[in-house]
C-alpha cells in the first residue's frame, strides 16, 4: 500500500468517495509531498505550539491529560480495531509471538495506558521551580528555573503504550512531542495519537502539541533527525539498530536508551541467602528487560559453596547457565561458556556466570564487558562496599539490591520516559525533572557589567 | 609544510638529526598515521585516563593546577617564542589586525592565564556531592551523585587561552579533554599544553589526561567527531561554520556556544537613566562578546525622550545606530536600518533600533529575530517585569541589568567554559558543576523487584 500512495504526485485534494474511510483521504493528501517537505512542515508546527505549550498553567495540562486518558477508554473498540490491523499484517509478514504480543492491545492494557496517564496527573509540574536562587555582590538576584525543553522527537518500536506514556509525560513537562512510531504498529498508535491529540486540543492544549508522524518511510525519519532548527532533542527507544542510525544521521542532540549489559559481583562477604533472592530477581523476574542480569561474578572465596547453590536455583527457574571453566566444574547444570558470552545482553533466560579472583577483577569485568547501564554488589563489607560504589561506572550503582530496581518508579520519580544511557544532561531513568532544561533569571536593579 | 608531512607513509622512526629540533620531529612521526588510527590511537588513551582521573581525590587535582599555573609562568619565554612563529604565520598569511590581537600572548596574557587556573584552585570539587538523596517505602536509600562527564573534546580558534582554561576546568571536574585548536595559534596551542601535560603528570594525574590534537588537518577533526565510543560530548568554541561543521559531522552529543543575537526592551515604565546606563554598557563595553547587545527595542511611549538621547549617547560612545523609520525620524544621528540588520551579530560598534507599540510587539521581535541567547527588559512595572521573565526564551532573562552579565563570573560560578545554547544539559554558563553528569547510587539491603 505504501508504494502506490508514494506514487501519487499531484498536490490537488482527491475528492473523497463516500465509501472511503476519513483516514485513508488523509493519508493519501500527506503522502503527496516529498519526506523533507513533510516533515519540515509538521516540526514548524510543533515549533509554533511549543512557545504557546511553555507557559501553559499546570491546571489546563492536567484538565488534558485527565481527558486523554478519557478518550481513550471511551474509544477502546476504535483502538482494538487499529490494533487488528496491525496484527494481521504483522502475523502475515512473519508471525515471531513474542512480538506480536508487545504490540496486543487488550482492553486491559488500553485501561493500563489510560491509568498511567492518569497517574502523570497526580505529579508536580516540573516547571517553575527554581531550585537554586542567589544574590551577586552586585546586588543582583540571580536563578535557574526548570523550563521546557522545547520540541523532543521519540523514536522508537513496536509497543504502542509508548506513544501514550511520551505524549503525556511531554505534555505534562511543556515539551511538545513528535513521535515516530515503527511501521508494525503503525495503525494503532495513529488511532492512540489522533484520540490523545483531540482530548488535548479540546482542553485548550495548542494543536501540533502532540504530533504525530503518520509516513513510515525511512527517509521521513532520516529527514525528521536533520531539523535540528526545529527539534531541541531526540530520544530513540529501541534495538540496536535504531540506535546506530540515530546516532549517525542526528544533528539534533540524541540522549539514547541503549541496552543493559548488567552485572552482579558476589563478593566474598555476601549473605549468600541474600545473594542468591537478588540473583534469582534479577535473572528471572523480567528476563526481557534492559536492567536484567546478564552476567553473575562469584569470588572464589564464596563459589565453592554458592556457585553449585544459584546454578541449581537458577535451572530451577528455567534458567540457562554458561559458565566459565571454574563455574563448571563446581555445578554440573552449567554449560561451558563462550567469550562472546561475556558482555552480551541476551534479554533472555540465559545467563553467564564467572568466578574470580577478587573484586578488583569483578571490577575490571565490568569496565570491559559492561555497558554502564546498572551494576550491584552484594556485600556485608563496608569498605568494598563504598569503593565499588565509588568507582563502578554506571547510571545507577547499588549495594545488595536487584538490578531490576533502576527504574523510574522504583527509584521514586513517579514515571519514567526510558533510561539514559547517555552521560550529559540525565543519566539513567528519566522522569519527568530530566524532561526539562534550565534557564537563568535576573532581578536587577540597574547593574552593568564593571 | 603540512603537506610535506602529509607525505610522509613511512611507518618507520626516522632518526633525529643532531641540528633539528625535538618537536618537529615528533611531528613527523605522527603525521604518519591515517588521520583515523591517529585519532582513535589518542582517544582511546584519553579514555583510558578518563577512569583513573574520576577517581583522583581533590588535594592531588590542585595540586596538579597549581603545577600548571607555575609551569606557565616559568616557562613565558618558550611561550613567547612559539605564539612568534603562530603571529608570522599569521601576519604572513592575511594580516588581520584584530585577529592577531587575540592571538597574541604577553607576558601579562600569560600571568592571566596562570591565574584563571590558580581561580580554579580555589573553586570546590564538584564531584562527588549528592544534591539529593532519600528512601524508598522498600527501605532502599536512593541517591544521586555528581561524576565527571568523561572526556570531553573541546574544539575552538584562534584565542591560545582556551587551551589552559579548559584544561584546568576539566581536570578540576575529572573530565579528560580533548584539546582541538585552530591552526593558526597551533605552536602556542601546542606549547601551552606541553606544558600542562607535563606538570599534570608529574603532581599524579594520569597521561592523555590533557590530550593535545596537534593535527591540524580537517580530516582529523572529522575523525575526532566521529569517537562516540570514547568521546562523551563536544563543545566547539567558535563561528558559524564551526557550528555548522560539529553539528553536521558530530555523531558525538554536541553542547554549541554559538552566537547572541541579544535585545534589550526599554518599556514605557523604565527608568530612562537606568536605560541608558545599561543600554551604553550591554553595547560599548565590549561589543565582540556575544552577550552584547545588538538590537534596542523601545516602547513608542516613551520613544519620543529615549530614542534621541540614546542615540545621541551612543554616537559619543563611537556606535553606528542603524534604526526603523521612526527612531530615524526621532534621532538625526541614526542610520536607515535594512530588514538584515535585525536579528545580526554585529560583534562591532553597530546597533539595531526600533520603536515598538507594546511589549508583545517586542516579544514577538524577540522570539522571531533572537537567538535565545541574552534578553532583558528595563521597566519600573512589576507585572510586565514577571511576565516577561516568564515568557521569553533564553538561556537568561533579565529584568533592569546590562546583557553584559550573562556570565559564569558575573552570575557567580566562579569560572566558565562558556555560554552553552544547546537546550539540554546546561543552558547559558558553564562552570564546574555543568561539567559533571550524575550517577544514581543505592544502598540496599537485599530489596528485590517484586
Amino acid at each position: 500500500m505504501r508504494s502506490i500512495l508514494q506514487t501519487v504526485k499531484t498536490t490537488e485534494k482527491e475528492p473523497r468517495k463516500q465509501s472511503e474511510p476519513a483516514e485513508v483521504t488523509a493519508l493519501v493528501e500527506v503522502e503527496q509531498k516529498s519526506p523533507q517537505d513533510y516533515i519540515v512542515e509538521l516540526v514548524k508546527k510543533a515549533r509554533a505550539a511549543s512557545n504557546k505549550l511553555a507557559t501553559l498553567s499546570t491546571a489546563v495540562k492536567d484538565q488534558a491529560l485527565t481527558a486523554m486518558a478519557e478518550g481513550l477508554e471511551a474509544r477502546t473498540d476504535e483502538l482494538l480495531a487499529a490494533n487488528e490491523k496491525d496484527l494481521e499484517a504483522f502475523e502475515k509478514a512473519k508471525g515471531d509471538i513474542a512480538m506480536a504480543d508487545r504490540l496486543k492491545l487488550t482492553p486491559d492494557r488500553i485501561k493500563e495506558m489510560a491509568d498511567g496517564i492518569r497517574q502523570i496527573v497526580k505529579l508536580p509540574d516540573p516547571l517553575g521551580e527554581s531550585p537554586k536562587m542567589w544574590r551577586r555582590p552586585n546586588g543582583m538576584q540571580v536563578g535557574k528555573i526548570r523550563v521546557p525543553i522545547g520540541v523532543i522527537g521519540i523514536i522508537y518500536e513496536s509497543r504502542p503504550n509508548v506513544t501514550a506514556d511520551s505524549a503525556a509525560l511531554c505534555l505534562k513537562s511543556g515539551n511538545v512531542c513528535v513521535l515516530r512510531g515503527g511501521s508494525e504498529a503503525i495503525h494503532s498508535n495513529q488511532a492512540i495519537a489522533a484520540i490523545l491529540s483531540e482530548a488535548a486540543e479540546k482542553a485548550g492544549v495548542p494543536a501540533g502539541a502532540i504530533t504525530f508522524v503518520e509516513r513510515t518511510e525511512r527517509e521521513v525519519a532520516h529527514a525528521l533527525l536533520k531539523q535540528d532548527k526545529y527539534v531541541d532533542l531526540i530520544i530513540p527507544r529501541g534495538g540496536d539498530a535504531l540506535m546506530k542510525t540515530v546516532t549517525e544521521q542526528s544533528t539534533i542532540p540524541v540522549i539514547k536508551h541503549d541496552k543493559g549489559v548488567c552485572h552482579i559481583y558476589v563478593d566474598a562477604d555476601a549473605d549468600p541467602a541474600m545473594a542468591e533472592k537478588i540473583c534469582i530477581n534479577a535473572k528471572a523476574q523480567r528476563p526481557s528487560t534492559c536492567n536484567a542480569m546478564e552476567t553473575l561474578l562469584v569470588h572464589q572465596q564464596i563459589a565453592k559453596t554458592f556457585v553449585p547453590d544459584i546454578v541449581r536455583k537458577l535451572a530451577e527457574a528455567k534458567v540457562e547457565v554458561r559458565g566459565c571453566p571454574k563455574t563448571c566444574q563446581l555445578a554440573p547444570e552449567a554449560k561451558p561458556a563462550s567469550e562472546s558470552d561475556f558482555g552480551q545482553e541476551f534479554l533472555a533466560l540465559i545467563l553467564a556466570v564467572k568466578v574470580v579472583k577478587s573484586m578488583e577483577e569483578a571490577m575490571a569485568h565490568i569496565e570491559t564487558y559492561g555497558s554502564r547501564h546498572t551494576e550491584s554488589i552484594i556485600t556485608s563489607d563496608y569498605t568494598r562496599a563504598m569503593r565499588f560504589l565509588r568507582e563502578v561506572d554506571a547510571s545507577a550503582v547499588m549495594v545488595n539490591a536487584s538490578t531490576r530496581l533502576n527504574d523510574g518508579y522504583q527509584f521514586g520519580l513517579g514515571a519514567e520516559i526510558g533510561i539514559s544511557t547517555t552521560r550529559i544532561h540525565a543519566r539513567g531513568p528519566m522522569g519527568l525533572e530530566e524532561l526539562t532544561c534550565s534557564k537563568f533569571i535576573v532581578f536587577g536593579s540597574g547593574q552593568i557589567r564593571e
